[in-house]
Formats: structure tokens, sequence, C-alpha cells
């Protein structure tokens, strides 16, 4: 998506190997108008899929899902909670629940959903603004697994090729969609993916 | 305003003299559709003021804020977020910091939000989902301040007249607007400020 990456470029900042920075419009501020350009693209992304919810976790990623929603003629949205491990009883029988271990750091957080807001045979669209390691999506995938409900698909804003969570989710067999994808960062120099490979 | 109330009536759940749940399409599952129709409703209340930036607090604000920012032709939305005490340093000077006690829990926590995303002399409209004993408003009118920039107006979603913080922050001048103006929650029945009150 040529105008997401104009704006990684113009307003994004990237640090050392590793960090991006979109808060100027994607994660703390945000774009509102921006925001509906890239609920279109994910719709023309997903188009042959039937979406009955659209999943995300917060807080990032509800104002994304909330004008993806639109693009798709309004089904549900619905984020999960993080919460510090120890703050969830996993015997909360209302929660789907989910504990994910960082990569990054040497914590462990819970991911959790009432249950009253996924049901079986639900078609989730899972969306998120960020796509490292791929943590927060495994967790939204286990999190509609234990639901019995269907991930048909995963978008991304942006997706960092080289922490491999993207990798490892199209190898699970997930459809993932990322807008851009980067495929390496390098004193702050930022190398995308090509769009059409 | 009318549908908000029969969604509250039909869709909420009251709880004791103190708790509204509106978790099924307001704070965790979210009908994107209706948040466009209270954006569209805060447009109408706030349609003398300049509103250059819209400010709320993660989690259950920013959907209601996205949308808002459509109605108003999209002025940036920016998000507060809410730290544990003790994971902020007072003294990092790259954020606004406000150290909010909770009235109904022995605890308190952080409200920050980086400086670069508010600036002196900014029309700020606050938004949130629920406006109770006020302390998240109260935060951000505080936050405003630190800024130099000028709170324009509160909306709340929903307002629990009974707890006090609409008055509050009225009687401290500011203009506040709820959508739903709720009096007194007696044995999980529900009842309504009139409209034109």
């Amino acid at each position: 998506m040529e105008a997401l990456k104009n704006k990684i470029l113009h307003e994004g900042q990237a640090i050392g190997s590793e960090i991006i920075k979109v808060d100027s419009f994607l994660n703390q501020q945000i774009d509102a108008q921006f925001m509906y350009e890239i609920g279109d693209e994910f719709k023309q992304r997903f188009q042959d899929k039937q979406v009955d919810k659209i999943l995300t976790i917060e807080a990032s990623g509800i104002a994304i899902a909330v004008c993806t929603s639109k693009s798709f003629a309004y089904p549900p949205v619905v984020f999960a909670k993080k919460a510090a491990a120890g703050e969830v009883s996993e015997t909360e029988d209302a929660f789907y629940s989910y504990i994910a271990k960082s990569l990054t750091k040497d914590t462990t957080s819970h991911v959790k959903l009432a249950k009253k807001f996924l049901s079986a045979g639900d078609n989730v669209l899972i969306i998120d603004d960020l796509l490292a390691y791929g943590e927060a999506a495994l967790a939204l995938c286990d999190i509609v697994k234990q639901a019995g409900a269907h991930v048909v698909g995963i978008g991304a804003v942006i997706e960092k090729e080289f922490q491999g969570g993207g990798t490892l989710l199209r190898e699970s067999g997930y459809a993932v969609e990322s807008l851009a994808i980067i495929e390496k960062i390098e004193d702050g120099k930022i190398t995308f993916k090509p769009d059409n490979l």
C-alpha cells in the first residue's frame, strides 16, 4: 500500500535495526481519515471472505478494527484485553484466556476475552497494527480456536518480516495480509518488500 | 439520545445500584455502525466548537473517539495511556503525567501522554465512554492544562449522574455533554434523566 509506505517514511521513525515508531499516526496519535483507507485496503485484500466478527487486541488495534468494520458493512468488533500474569485467574470460566510469553522481554502476560463475544462457527478476521514476532496474533488465533470459531484471515498494518511472525503464521496455514512489509531496518533506513511479490 | 437509551435498556445490564454493563456494544464488543451515530450526535452537541484534537484514554474511549473524528472532518485522535503507579517515572520529561486516585478502589494510577501530541493553544474535545466519578476526565483535563491547551468540551456516551463526576465538571466550568444520563439504578432498573432538561 503505497500511501502507507510513504506515511511510514515521512512520519515514522526507524530506530536501530529493530524498531519502527509510528505513534504519530497509528499507535497513540491516530490519523482517523487514514484509518478508513486502511480499512478499505483490508476489505480489498479479504474481499472473498465471509467476516462475522473482527477481533483485535487493546489498545492500538481498536481504531484500525473499527474503521475496518465500516469497510466490511459493520460486523461487530471485539477486542481482547491484556493483563499482567497473576491478574487473571485461569479458572475464570467466563473468559477465553491465553498465556503469552514475550520473546523480547522475559515476561508472560495473559490475553483474555469474555466467552460471550465469540461463538462456535464465527468467521473471524484478526486485525492488528504491527506484526513482529507474532505473539499477539498467535494469542488471538488460539482464542478463536478455543471458541470453536474460524480465522478467515489476519490483517496487519505493518509487518516486520525479519522478526518472523508473519512467516510463522503463513506456514501454519493462515491467510496473512500485511499492508506494508519491512524487510530490514539498517541505521534508521527502512527497506520495504515490493508490493507485488 | 433515544437510540442510545434503547440500546442501554435492551443490550445493557444494570447490576445492583451502581453498575451498568454495556460491554456488548460499547466497551469490549463494539457496534461500529452505532459508534458513527454517536459521533454524529457529539458533532451536533458541539457544533459551535473549534476542535483541533480529540483526546481520550485507552482502551474503551478509542473506538468512540475515532468515529467522532469522522463527524468533525477528521481532527487527529490522541489517547492517553494508563500505567500502574510505579511503572511511570514522574521525571520522564517526554510525557505529561497525572496521578489519579481511584475513589472506588484504594489505588493510584498514572495517566500519561507523550508531550509531542498536545501543543499550547490546541482546542481539545475530550471523549470517553463512561462518566461516573469523573476521574478519567479530570486526568485528561489536567493533561490539557499542562500542555497549555484548551478544553472545548467533554463528551461522554453514558453519565451516571448519581456518582457526581458530571456535576463536578460542569461546576468547574466545563461544557459537558452526556448522550444518556442515568439518574439512578435500583434493583437492576435504570432511570434516565429526560433529554431536554
